[in-house]
């Protein structure tokens, strides 16, 4: 399902009426400002609302940052399963009471439980660091998206037909 | 803090006492496993459990794939907000019943929901599809997530250091 970000509205199967309130052909669509280019409103991209000063890009590498602490206590605890497994059960015990879904504020806590949580701490945040710059695969993560969203878009769609077929054979 | 992903272990600072079960020198780090490599086992990968057969860019894409449906209706939503406030009130109240957590789930739902629904759907998954091809800045996003992990460890650091010298130089 090819699409272009500029195709105009017309073109869309939807079968809302159109009441525009100007005699404009096409909606304004605002690019989203940039910082740089403060100045440049239009431009082909789509406008993105609700992300105040931040970006899409700058929420998506949040999630990532967040995603790449809870990757990188993984990492660490498989190490020290193998090799120390003492330290290991003070971080199992220590996920336990803390949530890993602000991968900052379980370091800062774990800084601050006691100088073997410090660091373990150091460590996480050192593996994290290597694993975002030197281990996870960024094209591939684009590429499994792209691929994600084009076959996500065909198979809802080949769902909902063999679906009504199947109503409409009954009939 | 520039650190490698095959730093031995040794280099870290740790002070928990090191056993290994074994006499090598270095713990065995078995790399991610390809399905286009299964045979290579040795690599200089950090080894990320946990993610049985999937791998964890497959999972930060499913992610940023319901990322994608969520960018996607806000897009929508602000299209026709201005010029067809029917269809965004619809759009809205069917928000208001469903969760977007889950962007596929979020799409076969509105699909079956009214022919209208089914139009708003394939409007929802054409944008999603366009913007995460065309609109998405993917260098954005990775050159962010490395700033970010940067900055938070030093920030992180940076602010245990301080609270401890405060508490030292109030004894």
């Amino acid at each position: 399902m090819e699409s272009s970000a500029t195709l105009p509205l017309s073109q869309l199967p939807f079968v809302y009426p159109a009441t525009p309130r100007s005699n404009k052909a096409y909606p304004f669509w605002p690019c989203k400002r940039r910082s740089s280019q403060p100045t440049r409103l239009h431009c082909n991209k789509m406008y993105v609302p609700g992300f105040g000063e931040a970006s899409p890009e700058a929420k998506a590498a949040k999630n990532l940052h967040n995603f790449f602490t809870y990757v990188a206590v993984k990492i660490v605890a498989a190490q020290l399963e193998s090799y120390n497994p003492e330290a290991y059960e003070e971080l199992i015990e220590f996920l336990g009471r803390h949530s890993l879904n602000d991968g900052d504020k379980f370091c800062a806590a774990m800084f601050r439980e006691s100088s073997r949580h410090k660091n373990l701490a150091l460590r996480i945040m050192e593996v994290r660091s290597a694993y975002c710059k030197n281990d996870f695969e960024w094209d591939n993560l684009k590429r499994l998206a792209l691929k994600m969203v084009t076959e996500s878009n065909t198979r809802l769609m080949t769902e909902y037909v063999l679906e009504t077929s199947h109503v409409e054979s009954e009939k």
